[in-house]
Parts: C-alpha cells; structure tokens; sequence
C-alpha cells in the first residue's frame, strides 16, 4: 500500500511530526505484507468478521472474501467492548483459528492488540498488529508496537485530531518501525444517524502530510450495512490506498457489528464495483 | 437532478417528515431549471464564484466554467459574513450583473437569498433561490421561499441533523413548492485542519430516505483548494446528483472565500476526471 | 445587569471585536429594563413558559412568578420550531395576551422575534427583543434589531463560537443598539443523554471578553427539569449575571418545553436556593 | 467523598449499567482514603502539580496546598503526552519522590496508572490510582484496577459519553472494587477558546444514575489558569463531591500545563471561595 502525492503545500496550523513527515519521504512508505503490497498504485482491501466466533465462521468467510479479491483477513480474537457484559472475543482460541486459517489458505491475519502483554503471543499468530481506536493515545501500547517488527494498523480514535492521529503515528515510528498503515474509520460528531461520521477529508490530508499509507473503514465508520458500498466507493475516488471491511457469513447471527457487516454475497458484488471506480483514478484493486 | 432508490430500510430513530418521504415518490423529484435537469442520471455541475465582485469577474469565470462543463453559475449578491466589517457583497449591483450576465451567456444562475423581503426581487435575476447555511432554520424565510415557484438550494446547516434538514426541507415542500435541492456542505466537528468535516454520509442516508435530489459542497466543505478535487470525485461515486463549487478567474485576489476556490485551469482540469468518476458509477456529467 | 471584571488577560486566538470588546468599556454596560437593572452586583431573574398558550396559563405564570422573585416574563408568541407540523405559537394574539400581562402585573417581557418584519408590532408589545440560537447568525434580523432601540437578548447559537458569538453582537451594536444581553443557552456536542451541552465557561469568557451582561439558559441548556436548579445554580457561581428559565403552571400539559419547564412550587424553591449562592459569590437577586 | 440522591426519575435512552447503578445503593458510595473521606456531605480538594519535576518543586507545592486545605496531592510520574518528543513524566524517579512526600507530609498521593504493568508499584507508591481520560476505554487496565484494592480516580474520556461512562466504572466494580471516584474533565467540542468544554451537566446526570462520587477537573476543564475559579465554585454549585486541580510553586516554568496551573497564591485564595459555595449547598469543604 502506497500514497501518491498531492501537489500543494498545506498550512494546518501545526508543526507535522517528523518522522511521519511526507518530506522526509516524498516517494511514499511501502507496507509490504507477505508478498502483497508492491505498492504504487495498487489498493488492498481487508475483509472479514468483526469477531472471530468459530473455526467454520471464519473459515467460510475467509474463503468467500478471498475468492471475491480480498488480499488481508480481519478478525478480532480480543474485542474491546463498552460493556464488560458483552461477548468479549474468543481471546487465544481465536489467535489459533486465525493462525489455522492464514495457514491453511496463505491470507495474511490483521487482529488487535489490547495490551502490550499481548504483542508477543500475537505477532506469532498475526501479520499485521491493529491498534483499535480506543488506543490511538495508549502510549505505552504505542511504544511496544514500534519495537516489534510487525506492520501495524493504526486507527484514528474517534475524537482524535489529524495531528494527534499523526503523532500517534511518531510514536510508533519512533522507536523504528515505520511499518505503520494509517486508518479513518469515522469520527464523533453531532449527528446521530450514523454509528461515526466518516471523515473522508482526512484521506487527502493524511496523505498529503504524511509518507504512510491511508486506508479506511466504511463499516465502523457508517454502522449501516446498506451504507457501506457507497462509503467504500467515495474512500477510493478519495484517495484511499486501501479499505478494510466487516463480513460475516451471516450477518443476522453475528455476535458483534452485524449490523454494519456484508454478506458474503454483497461484498462479491461490492469488489467489481470497487474495481470499475479505482481504474477511474488510475488506480487498481490488488 | 433526481436520485437513484437505495435498496434497504433504514432505521433512524426519528419519523421521516411527510411530503419529503422517499415512499410517496420512490422514483425521486426532477428539479427541471430552465432546458436542464432531464433527470435520471445525469448529474449537474454549479460553479462560479463565491461572491459577485465586479462585472469583468462574473463575465470570465462564467464563460471559462460553461466552456468546461458547468451547467448553473453560482454567485453571492448578498453575502452573509460572520463579522460585519467584512465584505457584505455587491447587493442590488450584482443582482443586475448575475442577470446580465444568464442574459448574456443563457446560464441559469443560483444566488442566495437571506431575508424574504428579497425573494421578489431575487426571483427576477435568478433561477434558483439558494437558503444558505445559517439560515436552514430560518422559519419564515423557509415558508416564503416554499410560497415562491422558484426552484430552491437548501443548504444543510453546519450544526444540522439529517433529520432537522429534512424537516426544514418540508416547510418549503409544505407551501407547496416540491422543487427543493438539498446540499450537503460540511458540518462542524472537532477538527481543525479543514474548514469544516465534509460528512458524505449524508448523500446515501438523504437519498434513501427523501426523493429530492442531493449536491454536495466541497468548497464549503473543506475550505481548502487543493482539497476540493478529491473530494468532489468522492462525493459523486458515493451517489451525489450534483456539485457546487467555488470557482475564480483570480483566485489569490479574491474579496471572499480565494482559499478554497479553484481557478479556471484546475476546474477545467477536474470536469474530465468528474466524467470518469461518473461514468464508473453508471451516471455521467450533464 | 452587568459585568464584573475579570484579572487576567486572555489569548484567545481571535480579535475581539471593537464595540463588544471589554477595553473599551472596563466597567461593563447596565442594560435597564424599566426601572430594573441598576447593575453592578444584581442578578437578574427572567422566568415563564416556553410559549403563551392562553391568558389563563400566562397570567397565573406570571404571578407567581413575579411572587417568587422573578423580575422579568418570558414567553413565545412566535416559535421557531423544526417541524412544520408543531405548534408554532399563538401569534398575534399570543403578543397581545403578553401586552396585557404586562399592563396588569407591570413585568418587563422578553419575547422572539424571527423575522425582521416583526420588530416594530413586537417593540409594542414587549420590551426585550429576543434572537434566538436559530437567528445568531441572520444578519439582516440582526441589523435591524441594532436600528431598534429596544433591548436585544441574543442567545448563542448552538453551533456558534465565542468568536462568532461576540462578532453577531458586534452587528447589533454596530447600528447603534448597545443594549445587548449575551445568553449561553448549550452547545450541540456528541452528548446524548442531555438536550445541549451547557457551556458554563463561555460565561467568564464572555464576561472577559466584553463589557456585555451574560445570562444562562439552564432550561434550554439540558433539556431536563431536575437539573435545571443545580446548572442555575452553577451559572450564578461561575459568574452569570442572570438567568432565564421556563416556568409552566402546569408543565405535564404544556404545548411545548414541558419536560425542561419548572413547575411554580419548584421554581419558588430554587429562588431560595439561588439566593444564598448569589450572596457566596457577593452578589445578590434583584 | 459521597453523593446525595436527587429526586426525579431520569430517561436516558440507556440501561444503567448494574453495579454502578444508585438503585442498588441509594445512600452513595463512601470512597474511604486514609483518614478523609467520612462522606455524607464533605467536599474533597486535591491539588497538586501537573507532574513530579522535583523533590523542591513537589514538596514546596504540597506543603503549600496543605496549609490552604487540600487534602490529597495529586502529580504525575507517567505522563501521556500527545507527542513522543514532550517531557514524558520522571518516571519511577517521580514516584520515589512522591513516595517521600506522603511520608513526611501525611498526605495521600494521587497518580495516573497507563500500563497495567505498573499498577503494582505504583500502589506501594500512591493511595489512589488514576485512570486518565485517554485510558477511560483500555479495558485491560480497567480490569486490573479493578482487581486491585486501591481506590481508583476514573477521569471520563474526551469523545466519552455518560453511558460510555458509567459501562467503564462498571469494568472495575464487575472486577470487585468498589472505589470508583468518577472525575469530569472537559470534553471535545467544536469551541476553540478553551481546551475542552467542561460539562458541569455531567455531575447531576452521573450522581442521579450512579451511587459512586463525582469530583470536577476544572484545570483541564478549561485549561486557562484564571478560568479554574470560577469552574471551581460552579462545580461545587452543581453538586460535586470534590474538586482536582493542578497548583504549581512557578507555573510560568513549569515543565506541563503551566498555563492552566494555579500559583499557590491563587490555590489558597481560591480555598476561602469554595468554603463560602459550599456553605450555600449545605455542605463543608473536608
């Protein structure tokens, strides 16, 4: 995954972090995953569930969204959730179903890492390392992502400034790992008809600021199912190097975010959509 | 401009307001402005700039954005500014030139009205009666531009509820005027870094729930030049029937808004990559 | 009611505007309503309901009211409301209800105007002019209400910054009408659980900021008839030189507000209660 | 510190989560600390630097606040900062001195906790763990505070709602530890002249649903230093339990937040106000 740069200089109002700093690097960071992400103008697209809830959910999608193009599979073994009453993820038995599964069919695993006690057992079982929203500014976290060596996807917290997304980002780069891919998946807002307003303007300004490459979350950033296709369009035409996206085999029983989650079916039919609207910015979906 | 059926219920948590309600007219409102807007597809592109400041101004800009594919010249007389030391527009003069100038060049023109005792007078030099922002909740201004035959811009308030726009939307519809465009323009968040956070949520969330056809802003709605480009094309393949945008022969003298006009060359650049976008989602440029 | 001067000075990233800004005036304006007002330390009370719904219900508001302490009537005979569909106000005959209130019980009133066609029929009938949240920003209104010399309380729109806040009564003042009384009424945050979010530090600010009186809203504030004591309480710690609030004889029936409006009993006690606070800080109730 | 019941019943929108919730415990919550914290209606003070920056600086604030009638020091040893490159905290270092101080001055320590994997040396530091707003969702460390016996400051995050709120403190009683002090510290909003927008509405809302205490943060609240009075005295007035505010012995050279520190000076000035609001409510300053 790899940004391409815009041609204006941009006064934010704040001095940009230095390590992130595009003029560093005005080529664009290069994440590469496994053997994906020859970067330049390809677009990789996560999928899968929200929440790992067994070997045969997982699997089934995992197969499903790979032979409809999608390159990375999510799923969540460890879930923060609001409620200590709600299903909390299925913890290291769903690192052994993700292990089991990129094995079995060669998908590199994106997952998230809660606790800094967890990056070791995680990484062992996991491609790239996720830093959820709610731990956009845990700076300790921040700091033990940087010392390993695993890619990580950094979410912008849902109340956090594009400069604090940023230096978020330092602080991982910081400690030498500049393996670091950046994700908008919706902001809090006023307006309650979506779950997150989904700030698409952050995709040009993190990319014009920043070397690292931008992807975004329509699903946690709309909440709607029906809303996700048209958001995934609009992130690519945007500039987006990437999306990532819940899917569940069926979404009616999903134990977490069903109601933001495509089937297998619609996400299919969403990938030829996305392809005819990445090639009308000169782009291509991986 | 019309909209195009989405194909799922929605669950807001509020009531859709009546005569807006997408359900008593699934096949979405043609607003028809003088030869255009034959509906369907095709999708409407408003330029011009921020305010009316001299005749020569109006003149260029106009000619140079129909020459690019612009199909209504946009152009404040009566500016609302935040501090009454700025630059209040041109008034009653630039009436008589925007009306000069749709002689002149056969382009319809919109202009915002902010007091009812100027629809008369508006309604005579313009096509389309834009109610700015500020005034989306502005009752009686909201009944008289609804007793008018004009058809209406409707701007969503920075601060506005999808469901508070609607229900302004339906005070217009109510006096019996159906012709009412909505707008989507930026809403005011936390952020910093863009002059406003472009919520293009709303272009799905209006369309599914109302029959009237929705633009978006991206000169509003970014505040920044260099942003509007990507965020226009984001805006059209989440589903928007139209564009308006902020364009001046000039735009480093500009008496308002020069920050986040396109010139002529940057606009004409971007209408050839707004067909493609259209094109990638079935629609095309008028 | 006036303002007493802050300590500190302020680095607010903005100018103040020149006729609201405090330097030019250190020991604050006195509006004087009738023969109320003699400044300094006194708090001002205004109280009533949400909107005149009948004689009955105005006149036996008011009486108690005035009984308990208040020294000012509010009450809407036009309202702003986002339907359509709701009860808009009384209208004409709501003015002349209040008229006759106010002949009766000799009480000032303070009622909406929302449309500049309005001032002179409603300059007969109430001796406040009220801009509500709504028209912060109608510069026309707002010009227009500087050109009357009646008393303007402006309320803050709830999208509105300070900076916008002092710059929309810098409109008012800048026609000539320096009886301006500033009014935070709460802000629209992502906070669902009350109806605004009242921003209690906007009243030192503004009272920093400019020689105006700055009164709260708590009713309007949060939305919630049992908090509305403790936030007027509040207003009157941090400095506020009034408070309005609603007050209904029968807040389960009422048209409208009823769930933020206090009954007369409640009402009666916080009168109390804001007395002793107001003596913590020095000051006392008018 | 404790919470007197209010009278009304509340509609939230939201299920009260189980442990926090007043039905269960309609007297309040007594968080015992030391010897303080006998409840009923005595009102908490505790101040202190923003950070440890030495065993002179320390140890000059804290005698200071002392004598002008703080009873709990707070200061930080690990610090959150926004970027890798600001001052980070002494560390264990500051804990050391803090450690010194409680022990010659008899004074409990309050400090912040960012890594589950301090908690046990910070305990045998400091009498109160804090759990700082950016923290309020790390559902890891909520879990381990709530394992340990020490009581816990919970700081409500920025983007957080009351519901998000109270499911927090949930985490820790779910875990056995009943000694949540729930803080309010200002949150984000679209308003630029103050750091955060203190939402005082937030103590009435949180002592009606929960039976835990609630103290103000009206340092971080505002951010500007001759701002904290005012907020002070207006979170007693809305009912607060207690109050945290950072005091420096030079806040022009302080190493964090000197711009919203108060001088000792101030601090003490500040103590003789609050005692004259408390007195108004019907309550002490402990």
């Amino acid at each position: 995954m790899e940004a391409t740069v815009c041609s204006a200089p941009v006064n934010t109002g704040f001095d940009i972090p230095a390590r992130v700093n595009r003029e560093g690097k005005p080529d664009g960071t290069i994440v590469r995953i496994k053997d994906f992400g020859d970067g330049g103008k390809g677009i990789v697209i996560i999928a899968g569930p929200c929440a790992v809830e067994s070997r045969e959910q997982l699997f089934a999608t995992a197969r499903s969204v790979k032979d409809s193009g999608a390159k990375i599979i999510r799923g969540g073994a460890f879930k923060p959730r609001s409620s200590p009453y709600k299903f909390q993820g299925m913890g290291e038995e769903g690192l052994r179903i993700l292990d089991e599964m990129r094995k079995e069919t060669g998908m590199p695993v994106v997952t998230e890492v809660m606790d800094a006690r967890q990056i070791e057992l995680i990484s062992k079982n996991a491609d790239i390392l996720q830093v959820g929203s709610r731990n956009m500014q845990n700076f300790p976290l921040l700091k033990e992502v940087g010392m390993s060596r695993k890619p990580v996807l950094l979410k912008r917290g849902m109340m956090s400034t594009i400069e604090e997304f940023l230096l978020a980002a330092e602080y991982i780069l910081n400690q030498g790992n500049e393996n670091v891919i950046l994700c908008e998946r919706g902001i809090r807002t006023f307006e309650p008809s979506t779950r997150n307003t989904l700030d698409l303007s952050a995709v040009p300004m993190l990319k014009q600021l920043s070397h690292l490459p931008v992807i975004v979350d329509p699903s946690h950033g709309t909440g709607l199912r029906w809303m996700v296709p048209s958001m995934a369009k609009a992130s690519i035409a945007a500039g987006a190097d990437g999306l990532i996206m819940e899917v569940h085999y069926d979404p009616e029983q999903a134990l977490c975010d069903g109601q933001q989650s495509l089937s297998l079916d619609e996400f299919s039919l969403l990938m030829t959509e996305l392809k005819r609207i990445a090639a009308a910015v000169d782009r291509y979906i991986l």
